[in-house]
């Protein structure tokens, strides 16, 4: 604990920035690794799931990223749902070079309202390819949309937003009940952000399958200018993680999957997440880089368009290949942008450990 | 306690920018969220106050200030008080883009004797348009004009310097002697900076209805590169809040009130000091960014022109917008300089608080 | 020790670049100073290594570096044993000054067989010329190629990857069963890198002549970007220096030597190494400065042609003398690129040490 | 402590940037505070020695800094002492604006031999201005001209190095003993450097009148880089300033002065050398930037043009007023580069204090 002033302490709370993972005396060949996710009724291939951003998670990429092993979750409040086609809208974005007016346009774009009509069409769309279905909503829009999500009986019901409590007060609108609904809901839920042990244990007592671990903003989010809050994610993650802990022996042995969602930026970060004791990461940045990503390169989160307070920014990256070469290689650069998948085997292996649960006790070091 | 050498210790001080707000287990509605101020007699909408800088803060925009519910400080020793028409003047400043040779000029302008009639003539226009009235004067020229002050009757008499104490003492000059002259001032009074638990206790036992927390200086102040003197704000926030505390329990309910003036950029450094323990919060530069800055979009402190030592840079920023823009928003960026009262209200709000009172026990991190 | 969070302990650890040697209160002559290194059967005339890397040693510097009286190490598994004739390529790699293509073609160049025969014909070649040699593989390499490099009687197998550890589990190839190796074999062998106290103690108990701490990278190496591994340096090394003393007293008096191999990229990181516990350093960017490096100027490692996941950045140095004068001056540059030996004779001389063995255990500060 | 690894500990050490001076309770007019300093039998208005070193000092700088009350040092073994007529060495150093070849011409010419009738005259021309006289030697050059410079019976003889010990070993040249010698001398000796206590406790045992603190280096000097040897200056001088009180007792009474020499760029570090312990500052780098500066805006140090092992480089400064400007202003910048006097004198009255030996107690933070 530090003393900030004679009234204040606080903690010091670290990034995966400030954390590295160090080697073990033993070494593994990378296929002796595995690395894959069951989490409710479902077994992926990889533990790394597409985060409900529309500059990467349209209906085809999220089918896409299910045909190789992993799960996509599409936004339900985001052009697919609130645009009959959307592609011309998103053509346009990314014509549009100008950081200065964009914010203001995203702004007028996502004005328009989300219709029921286009929730079902597309999730029917991703489940009739045949992989796992995932939507996301924010808690906002929830308690409105929810039948229509659940009449359409994806696999995950996945609540986002900056952050989530278990415990809502308004006097506007009647706050969603988190306990209640997911019970009554007949869909797994996945929900956060959270970034306490506290915040994250009463997530886990609403029955929810896992929870998000962060912001998940963008790539550039500015929570910690506009606002002044901030996470620090291998802390977040680490601290979470023990609320999962002490929420198995609760609850008698419920698992609840903690999924960091936020700062992952490099394959190095998603190695780091598991090593702090995440048992999944959902990514947004690594995968806007994909030749086939909505985007086009370009990247934003809802953080970016809100209506009176935008707390992030678009930001540009280089396509760097394929979805496919982003997730498993071949890498033809040096800087933790390609082949997340075989990062994290080959992460695992030089530090000798084949299982995920298990890395998640590798050894770290702040510096 | 770090140990600098064996003759010497030191505390760690954290500055706004080492500290991050952690969210909590709740959430709230940002409609749920109280900001109104109460200090003295006069209750404003939000906390926080426009600095006496004559870069923001002429006879017109501390009138905009009140008009919006807060309250705006006239600086007394500035333009507006050495020239019947400072106009002309902001107009050349701000023509001169060299900064090479504007502190110079800075130094020639601010040479103009003040004059006592001008003091009381821009009080009271403002007390004419029916907004609060407040006025600042440095403890140099306090005595020199305390009475032409009061005679305005204005509703806060703001004493700020870059570290004011209650015991100064001179050789040169008869030294104010803070205590005598509040006490027999019939106008409430705000005044500082300290920066320490001793030196904020010493002001408050003066009779101060409130206190400045840092060094108040414009953007770029100097102090630490040209005296050695710094004060990272978070630290001494929460060092005066404690002062508060015992000062109250001291003088049987004396509760006065402690503002954080300084080091305040971004919306989230104004929730980050209330989360250190101030009560409201002085802000400078956030407001040069308004279209009706006097300033015309530069931004300096009274350390800039002093005329042996300067100590602070003119710096100059975009416009963003409106002054109620800035205030009250919609943004249009994400970079925390508009929408200031909505993003601490939706600071609160995502922490779970509903009382400023309150919220200066978030917990927050080193990180 | 730090909390990350509630679930993860982590040490702090050090770079190079975090610490600092402090004088004491003694001064020597520089002339007093000595050098020499003694490891197996050879003596050299100072502690440090030139690392095999193909940017820096070809058969030529090679034996160069043993004429100056230090250990050159050829990598027996790059060009030189891939081509009769390399210099064409390490031209072409010259002539492309496009780092986005250059990993590209890295990974084609290096996609050519290693050739037994030419491994023998390298060996011999230095032999012929009557100063030590040494020559590298990597672990995956060894067992394909041991026997060869044993019939050349080098005076040191150097076997080095980015992690080596001492038990290596793989289904797919029967693994080198390092002890068992290392004790057959009739070559004194240097292993590594290793980076924790227990992955050394176990190189060590393998027979191993010496250990090499550290990722031994080209400069610009991104493994902690792409794997989340990192190993900062003076940590690493002050750690396995630790082991090296209780292998000692374990093997009641076998004393295994401690190379750093990694971020030494100034005269003064070698000081450094030694400070933390280093008998000799392996060096590589220092040395693609001098106009004799194959590289022309640039350097790459073995990590950053890596066929699926390469971990690493071809980077240019200016060219600053030749290679005598890189080691011992005299120096026209003041940034350490220049008499890295005379460098280090003079660090031991200010600060009062005449043998690199006492230098150890100078002192340092953190800051 | 901190733990590097297993086999190494070390002390957090602080720079001057690390830390910053905090207010007290009382503040202080500035015609309060006394600036001047008593050493052996001489009076000083200001603690302010200025550097040896010929960009800033020639006999005519060092008169024009006596005769402001200071004291200049003249560098017996720089140009002025090798050359009749520098100047036009000193125009073409100016005119040579090529960094990497400048290193080189400035070995060329410090090769010319010292002479000693140059010594006598230099001395002879600054003692017969009037003012306070003293000019330096390196300990290598002490022996050979310490008689030369005794029969200029200067006010102080300074000996001065990167690193100076009481205890120097060498078999190529009998070494200085510093204890006869200056038990012998008839001069008051002010000798460094050094950054320990223990360095410094023998080298007060010696009998000199004044130690330096810190490598005295140049404005760029690139010890670190070069040696890995560092010298963080907060710690350094709060360090040697318990060796002052220890000695002070050991010695029943002989009280050595206490000279901050490195790492003052700027007037704040001025301040902050006294408030950890110094008793006086020899500065340079701010008297290059002086109209009257040998060096025509160039800056270097002894360090600079080593023949071997040069350690740092020359560097370049706008010359920011004249000399008497730099030293008691009026400043026209901002940024602690004039009025160093004048800012040292605000430092202490702003935190209230009035006397040099007091401000050394007053409160630093880090942060």
């Amino acid at each position: 604990m530090h003393e900030i002033g004679r009234s204040k302490r606080a903690r010091q709370a670290f990034a995966f920035d400030d954390v590295a993972i160090v080697p073990t005396r033993r070494t593994r060949g990378v296929e002796e690794v595995k690395l894959d996710w069951r989490i409710d009724a479902l077994s992926f291939g990889f533990p790394i799931i597409a985060a409900p951003m529309d500059s990467i998670m349209s209906p085809d990429t999220a089918i896409a990223m299910g045909k190789m092993g992993g799960l996509g979750v599409l936004n339900l409040e985001g052009l697919w749902t609130r645009y009959d086609d959307p592609e011309p809208l998103l053509a346009e974005i990314a014509r549009n070079t100008d950081e200065a007016t964009v914010t203001r346009r995203l702004q007028e774009i996502y004005a328009q309202p989300i219709r029921a009509e286009l929730i079902t069409e597309r999730l029917n769309q991703i489940r009739a390819a045949g992989v796992p279905v995932a939507g996301s909503l924010s808690p906002q829009q929830t308690a409105e949309f929810a039948e229509t999500v659940e009449q359409a009986t994806p696999d995950f019901f996945v609540i986002r937003g900056t952050t989530v409590s278990a415990e809502h007060v308004s006097s506007d609108v009647e706050p969603l009940n988190l306990k209640e609904f997911i019970y009554r809901l007949d869909v797994p839920v996945i929900v956060g952000g959270c970034a306490t042990y506290q915040g994250a244990l009463h997530l886990m007592r609403t029955g929810a399958a896992g929870v998000l671990v962060g912001f998940g903003g963008g790539a550039s989010h500015t929570t910690r200018d506009v606002l002044g809050i901030s996470v620090p994610m291998a802390s977040a993650v680490a601290d979470v993680a023990e609320a999962r802990r002490d929420y198995l022996d609760e609850s008698q042995g419920r698992y609840v999957h903690v999924i960091a969602d936020g700062s992952v930026g490099r394959s190095g970060d998603i190695a780091k997440a598991i090593a702090c004791g995440a048992d999944a990461v959902m990514v947004g940045s690594p995968l806007a880089k994909a030749a086939e990503a909505p985007g086009r390169g370009f990247h934003w989160g809802a953080e970016a368009w809100h209506h009176e307070l935008p707390r992030g920014e678009r930001v540009h990256f280089d396509q760097v290949g394929s979805l496919h070469e982003v997730l498993f290689g071949p890498s033809r650069v040096a800087d933790g942008t390609m082949n997340l998948v075989g990062a994290l085997r080959r992460a695992m292996a030089t530090t000798g450990y084949t299982e995920v649960k298990e890395f998640q006790k590798v050894e770290v070091v702040v510096g």
